[in-house]
């Protein structure tokens, strides 16, 4: 066994001792003669298990008991569809900031349904270097919600703030950066994610939504994207995708055993600091996020040629170093620095890069 | 390792030997260094998995050319909606036969969504112990599609036919036989199928559909759901659930090194064939369903005595004869002898049977 440094955006690293443990356990689960995907949902082994998830989940991200926890299934993708679904009935229209790719399909999809969407914010003139700044007085004051995405997964970019938005619910996209710090969850009124970034394979969505905003859905919307259907059956209505509940249960049980997100986000900071101080203080790699708006978990940098991009990328493969391309609609690199990374591959990687810059002086 | 005999009906047993490799294969995937679980999907491994994924399903069920196979999340409950939502503009109307739980969902769905659609035969009035006889006549000629399920998972019914419809596409739920036996798939317009049951783990569901029906998407709908959106994408529009797609590929391996489907199928018809025959050749236990309808993947059955149901699946729980329960709305019991449960246990179950009837007779 020769494990790489897995810099992917998503599906990424998960940490080693949970996919030990997964191997362990396929076959057989403790005492129930069966592998966790053989069980039935309705089982109690089963039951135990998606329980554990939650409540292991509620422990780590402080969620009030006021908040439903949602294990879904299609993606960041289908919420962009399900959040206008669920929400906007409220008031009948519905206002967006657009800082990068996947905020900008989450305001396409809402136009796409027919919504009264406003789009009151982008930076994308600016290339999505930075987030832009959110005040309460620039939201419609009649508005449903108010959408964003808390880390611009493509751009390496997020809000290093909640954006006030008074009595109007918040609602986030926190895919790529979700249990990578403790966040206060009752500012929001709907968070969603993808998991596969920080919490498990892909094929699981999580929702967390104020019991308050159950009661908006439109009549005539598929029955599976309705949160309160899904709420009220314990993510039960249908078979969830039970497997990975449990991926993300081995995830959220690591994490606790860490000492929960005050200790994940030390590490991530830690991470974080070591490749932006790094990228600071030298002048061959340039990172063209805004200080202000740097993620901690989705690093961007370029060399400035496209050809030395290029070769880095690809050199950086052959070390062991993989999936440092940035994503296809922006270029350059990206190194995708979730929980699971260690500390180790990212000093791996300044290690490379100092090689790299020795290597291959610019023109 | 002390594996039980799991007769549940979704999630279900997987071979062995999957199961094996996939704990195998869990912490480092070939040479990639990775798990398949922290795979991008849109890396050269990860692409030759489902790609394989695809062409190995084709072989398997012999799928023409000018279908799209898509793996989706959502499960079969998605379909129920995706349906109209994909297909009813063709015509603006459409039916459904009503032979099980499941497919009065998919009608019901459909009502919700605001269709005309129309229940064109239902068996409930006898308790849907057998499948209705479905002929051409019986459909409204300006029927954008007629839907059926194929095998009724709770209550062990099967068409024995595949309905003629004529020109009308014919819209199936296969999610409790697919790939449990060869199929000619150019009868039907769509065929969709949950893969709990005889795939995969939870949470991937296959759709099959002739691409001269992608063209019929409502605007107003969730991108997500759009067939068409998903066969450009090649299933890859987001990110798909992939560990579970590798799954299936394994599993369609282990079908493939086996013979294929012909070969499944003999296997399904010895395990069947063993329990029908032991419960026509007595009368302490009552099949409930009609012989031209029986189900060869959930055969149930019952003593007539609800108490003596219970203490039926409490035991054969404590000899390793686990979920035989029957559905919560139908009681009694249900032996689902999926793919994966080997002729074995069928036997260990029919040989309880006996000595259960003759330990507990009848007041």
């Amino acid at each position: 066994m020769n494990r790489v440094y897995n810099f992917s955006a998503g599906p990424s690293m998960l940490p080693l001792p949970v996919l030990e443990k997964a191997a362990a356990e396929m076959v057989c689960y403790g005492e129930s003669g069966m592998s966790v995907m053989e069980m039935s949902h309705r089982s109690p082994d089963y039951e135990a298990i998606i329980q554990d998830a939650e409540a292991m989940l509620r422990r780590l991200m402080n969620i009030p008991e006021n908040y439903k926890v949602l294990f879904l299934q299609g993606g960041a993708s289908t919420q962009f569809a399900a959040v206008p679904l669920n929400l906007i009935k409220r008031t009948g229209k519905a206002d967006y900031v657009v800082s990068g790719q996947f905020s900008g399909k989450a305001f396409k999809e809402a136009q796409k349904l027919g919504y009264d969407v406003k789009c009151i914010a982008t930076t994308k003139d600016d290339n999505f270097s930075h987030v832009p700044v959110v005040t309460r007085d620039m939201i419609r004051p009649d508005a449903a919600y108010l959408h964003i995405c808390f880390n611009n997964t493509i751009y390496g970019t997020k809000y290093s703030y909640i954006p006030d938005t008074g009595d109007i619910p918040l609602v986030a996209d926190l895919s790529s950066c979700i249990i990578s710090e403790p966040i206060d969850v009752s500012r929001f009124g709907v968070i969603y994610a993808g998991a596969q970034k920080n919490m498990a394979p892909a094929g699981l969505t999580l929702v967390i939504v104020r019991e308050d905003l159950l009661d908006y859905a439109e009549e005539k919307m598929p029955t599976m994207l309705e949160w309160k259907t899904m709420a009220e059956n314990g993510s039960m209505y249908n078979t969830p995708p039970c497997y990975t509940i449990y991926m993300a249960k081995l995830v959220y049980e690591w994490i606790l055993n860490l000492g929960g997100l005050t200790v994940m986000q030390e590490m991530n900071l830690k991470k974080a600091a070591l490749l932006y101080d790094y990228l600071d203080s030298q002048d061959y790699y340039i990172a063209p996020v805004a200080k202000e708006s740097r993620s901690i978990m989705n690093v961007t940098f370029v060399t400035g040629d496209a050809d030395l991009d290029k070769k880095f990328a690809s050199e950086a493969g052959k070390a062991g170093l993989k999936n440092l391309k940035g994503h296809r609609s922006v270029g350059g690199m990206r190194a995708s620095i979730y929980n699971a990374m260690p500390y180790e591959g990212v000093e791996a990687l300044v290690a490379f890069m100092k090689e790299f810059a020795a290597n291959n002086p610019k023109a």
